[in-house]
């Protein structure tokens, strides 16, 4: 079966000159999937000039529009009608793609998608989901700001939904789940998490109980659930952090010749210490919990983190993962359990 | 005036043999300070053949327990009454010490000091900040854990406390202080947090708006607020990555005997690098909202991380922090605020 991905090809900070790229690469390597390349055809045209070897496996899609990185959500959602992020959406909406990707605001591409493909029926709230890279290989971590005020119900939501990303994504049969926590024995996380924790243990997920900051880290889990705010603020620190790191070693490779002759030796250890961490490789943030594939890049990928990006939304695609969430939320305990009203009554 | 710190000999992983050291060095470096060494005398007794040079400047205080690591807060607060960790604490209480401190369990020493000490008027509750580095040199986080479920006016307390945390370490005049948030347009955090930024837009600190989680890194603000769940998450996170990213550059450096010899010769750097952000040196949380000067070590502190916590300890009590945040706290817009009403109302 063909995999059909709808690529909004004007969103992040390069636009097609990336985009572009990137998909004719993922075509080369993956004989199995098609594209459908959306955005303004005057600015598609000029890069496809190779385009033919890919046949039909290549259609453009004009739309009009372009949201903007810093555009209002009224704006990209009521005014826009015509964007390539919501175009690529569309498509996924009339069956005409497995799933789209773009590379352009976040905000209005949870919104878009929300509210052009729904939700999945048990889900309340999609949410983000990234991987991570930790000592062990990596994990996934969810929400990473699509919900700021979650319920325990949307924790435990949030952890059927990677889990099942996992699975789809890795191949593994029963990932475990960690619930983000804090240690201190005393108070042991706030009430909304506690009773996440409970729900989590009734689920039949593989849950392996509370981690910790560090923990996402030593891979003790395949999946961490967390609120979008935490999510969020952990994800952001994190980039701060590695960059940080990283100048701070540039700095002091570059602070004489001596240094700068030691950078030279070195420098094939350092491309291997960095290939290690490679974010791009990571790249391709999944919209969770919508009835169709959504997925995001980074807005600054490149054309090798945007192929990543790609391989994951055809992979989620392959693995019909949306009717996997379903199938898997029927299985939860009904909305009258007990904890779940207690939840309700508080 | 001397500063008298009561030390807690016997907490964190080493106990004595690096609290003892560190109150020598510490002595030797501030003929304006003295100490208190608590702990079981047949323990400290030993290692204190050199301690004659300091005269009247340190006195031992036995004390017949010791709060474990993971010891139950109820044992530590309820049943070890003559701990290390209690009795450095009723120091500082009965007026013998200016300051308290230990590397033991945070736990049971917040609840200890809160217990012992009580709150500052008009502080709900106290909250722990530490010190991080950043691009810039390095700012105040808090709170790390000793609240999980905060309201707008904790948030905004945390705010005073930090900006006179800085004050007193930093002798800045006006620190700026930022709150910890997400930028997602749509949502920009919770209400609670919403709540917090109005209320410290009113409260005539350098309020310099919401911060995301990489700007912690940037050094965008002096001091950082948020609550103890999201601090504690980061706090840890950080660890954790900078741990896998100094393993991972040591693995890829003794790879082989090629990479083995260029970090030979990358020594210098290497180490150069290392002391850049170098933890130790970032070491002593304080504990701030009490009637009283406590603070924490990291569990794992050497001497020289634990000689640094002593200093940050000693010029809070020179620096008077406690009386300086109650003559801020006074200042605040009155309980009554209508904002405040507002939070009391949700």
């Amino acid at each position: 079966m063909t995999i059909t991905i709808a690529i909004d090809c004007m969103g992040g900070d390069h636009g097609p000159s990336v985009t572009i790229p990137a998909a004719f690469d993922f075509l080369r390597r993956d004989p199995d999937c098609a594209v459908i390349l959306v955005g303004r055809e005057e600015d598609l045209r000029p890069l496809l000039a190779d385009a033919k070897e890919f046949g039909d496996r290549l259609k453009v899609h004009h739309a009009s529009e372009i949201v903007e990185m810093h555009e209002s959500l009224a704006t990209a959602l009521r005014i826009k009608k015509d964007s390539s992020m919501r175009v690529a959406i569309n498509l996924v909406k009339e069956g005409a793609a497995s799933a789209a990707i773009s590379a352009g605001n976040t905000g209005a591409l949870m919104a878009i998608s929300r509210f052009v493909l729904k939700t999945l029926p048990g889900i309340d709230r999609p949410a983000i989901a990234t991987i991570l890279p930790n000592a062990r290989g990596h994990s996934y971590v969810l929400d990473l700001g699509a919900n700021v005020d979650c319920s325990a119900e949307d924790l435990l939501q949030f952890g059927v939904m990677g889990a099942l990303l996992a699975v789809a994504l890795e191949h593994s049969e029963r990932p475990s789940v960690g619930l983000l926590n804090i240690g201190e024995e005393d108070i042991k996380g706030n009430e909304v998490v506690k009773q996440a924790g409970e729900l989590l243990k009734g689920s039949g997920l593989n849950f392996y109980g509370n981690v910790e900051g560090d923990d996402i880290w030593k891979g003790i889990v395949d999946v961490v659930v967390c609120d979008g705010f935490v999510g969020n603020v952990v994800l952001k620190s994190t980039e701060g952090l590695t960059q940080m790191i990283a100048r701070g070693l540039k700095e002091e490779f570059s602070r004489n010749l001596f240094t700068k002759a030691v950078a030279l030796m070195a420098l094939s250890v350092l491309r291997a210490f960095k290939r290690r961490f490679d974010h791009r490789a990571y790249n391709g943030a999944s919209l969770l919990g919508l009835r169709g594939i959504v997925f995001k890049s980074h807005g600054s990928a490149d054309a090798y983190a945007f192929r990543c990006a790609l391989e994951r939304a055809a992979e989620a695609a392959r693995q019909r993962l949306p009717e996997k969430i379903t199938a898997r939320m029927a299985l939860l305990p009904p909305h009258d359990h007990p904890l779940l009203k207690q939840d309700a009554a508080a």
